[in-house]
């Protein structure tokens, strides 16, 4: 699947998904950010909704699953409601949210951290694509600059659906997830400043070689996740260049990312903390130069007691295994958690919930 | 200086340079690979000739000294002996060979290794630079299609004066090198294949991040040089990529050069078992796959012990302090050293020795 947000394809599905919400009875309405949501009537209309969903759009190489399931499997019990007449108190709602994947237009969560207020429109209007293409353009463009609220009214509560995308739930052999809340994230990125020399005279000694520095934080890093002492903490180097980029030239640069994500704050910020305190000690001892550069960092999200209440006592009745789980990933209920009661219901994935790539596959209850 | 081989500017410091060998009362042939070699005649001119020279290309962000340092020291030498109404017995020649630094057309010593019979001529002319243009029509629009032999008559000896490119010289206090030879040298390609997957959701155990095991080599390597174990080793990874390269994926591919340098032949091979022990070792404990490729080796080129007595009994009777020096770089007088008896002097440079940067310095004697 290859549906960026906005693209003709999310257009298309768009379009689809849609079709099958009007079709299962329900009253479409578009937001100016692209939020799209489906309301089926309660018999107090004057009361907060219940909304569910989550957001179609996909990254450049995405499975079917992802986000998808959320917004189909809310469609699915509006569906089951309807076909076994049952009417509820509240309206419901469905809805999906503008470029969660944040692979087009560089900000994840877009849709619904606009509605949730975290983000201006106006900011999320001007951001561009690597083409130049702004949002406010895209969204004219495939006919989705619609014109309801950007803030939309607050809901009673909010339940997104998703796939786990990790090994943990399936490992266990359980098939829902009570997500307890949302892992904190810290994007960093380390610039080292060394000295680019012959790599066939200079002593090893002489060296301020800045792979080196790169590296040894990398290991450094494994070490630290390897050894408990912060907690569940995950670190990942995703990129990586040297310069000048030469095979027989000591590397005078090298810039990475690094980031971490921890299910607890304290953890996290030990972990910073022992980080910034590794790229000191290299720093001294290599004689070279480094900086540290925020990208990005959200702190744990925690979800609403409450809900995840609900969602547990559901599985029992209906005799599923679940167990609790801390999202890995960020996801469009974080956002919405800022504004009304929110949790989250995790399903099991195929090969370690390999996630992000056609291989992501859930199966339906054996 | 940036003068890469056949260029505009190399073509005209070409024509500079043998100005000067005209004027020092030199004649000037020029060979089918575009090396160009004057001849000082001696006076039994049966006899093959003493050679001395380097080459006058650079890199693309070059100093004034390397290499050009080797071929104007050796027309003061004729200079000097003209203005001393010195006669030898042998012809002398002053030459300088094409591409030594193989930055344009990808193979270093080029013009040095088609005169002593490593690289054919053909191949040599059929080599292109990345817009497509061939060494023979690089010949041709420069006007150095030479119509003298492409390999040349072996001479009696050769010497070749070259900047140090290292730091040992100064640190020592001395101003001459007496080269002994050239070290070895190896380039691998280590590929890296893991698993891409999420970042934030894959628990460390189920990793197989290809970023880390690149990661452990570069440190692993750095424990290998200070060691000692492998004599003097010198270890360097110039360049790395990672793919898919984003901040929140875990690499499933990482490629880096591997480039070690070795005094001795048994401590290289000694070194490269046990690189390749450390791969095997990273790839079974983290289930990845690795491929180790061979890009280039040359084992140790030890230079003539004759020639070698001689530079030191010249500067004894000079009163200059040397030093016996490995060369970690490769030279033009290596390929020249399978034809004739050959060895170098290596000058002391400033800022340990830095070389292929404009601060390339080496002072005359104070």
């Amino acid at each position: 699947m290859k549906r960026l947000a906005l693209s003709d394809e999310d257009a298309e599905a768009r379009r689809l998904v849609i079709s099958w919400m009007t079709k299962a009875g329900m009253e479409v309405r578009i937001d100016q950010i692209g939020n799209v949501y489906a309301t089926r009537p309660g018999t107090d209309r004057t009361l907060p909704c219940v909304l569910m969903g989550s957001h179609i759009d996909t990254v450049p190489t995405g499975g079917a699953f992802d986000g998808t399931l959320g917004v189909l499997g809310a469609i699915e019990v509006v569906r089951t409601l309807n076909e076994n007449h049952v009417t509820t108190l509240r309206d419901i709602e469905v809805g999906f949210f503008t470029e969660e994947e944040g692979v087009r237009f560089g900000t994840d969560m877009l849709g619904s951290a606009v509605t949730a207020g975290r983000i201006t429109l106006d900011d999320a209007h001007a951001l561009t694509d690597d083409d130049g293409h702004t949002v406010a353009d895209e969204l004219v463009r495939t006919g989705f600059d619609g014109p309801a609220h950007h803030r939309r009214p607050i809901p009673h509560a909010y339940i997104e659906c998703h796939i786990e995308q990790g090994p943990i739930l399936a490992g266990a052999g359980v098939e829902v997830g009570l997500v307890t809340g949302v892992q904190s994230i810290s994007w960093q990125r380390l610039t080292v400043r060394g000295e680019a020399a012959h790599a066939g005279t200079t002593p090893i000694e002489y060296r301020h070689d800045a792979g080196l520095i790169a590296a040894e934080v990398i290991v450094k890093l494994r070490r630290m996740c390897d050894s408990g002492t912060y907690g569940a903490l995950r670190a990942t180097v995703g990129k990586i260049t040297f310069g000048p980029g030469q095979t027989n030239v000591i590397p005078d640069t090298a810039t990475l990312t690094i980031e971490l994500r921890n299910p607890v704050d304290q953890q996290m910020s030990a972990a910073e903390e022992h980080l910034a305190d590794v790229v000191r000690d290299l720093t001294a001892r290599h004689g070279v130069q480094t900086t540290l550069d925020r990208m990005a960092k959200t702190a744990v999200v925690p979800f609403d007691e409450q809900v995840q209440k609900l969602i547990a006592r559901t599985a029992d009745d209906l005799g599923l295994d679940y167990a609790q789980a801390m999202s890995g990933a960020g996801h469009d209920a974080q956002e919405i958690s800022a504004i009304c009661p929110t949790a989250m219901i995790f399903v099991a994935g195929e090969n370690n919930g390999i996630s992000h790539t056609p291989k992501e596959c859930s199966n339906p209850r054996a």
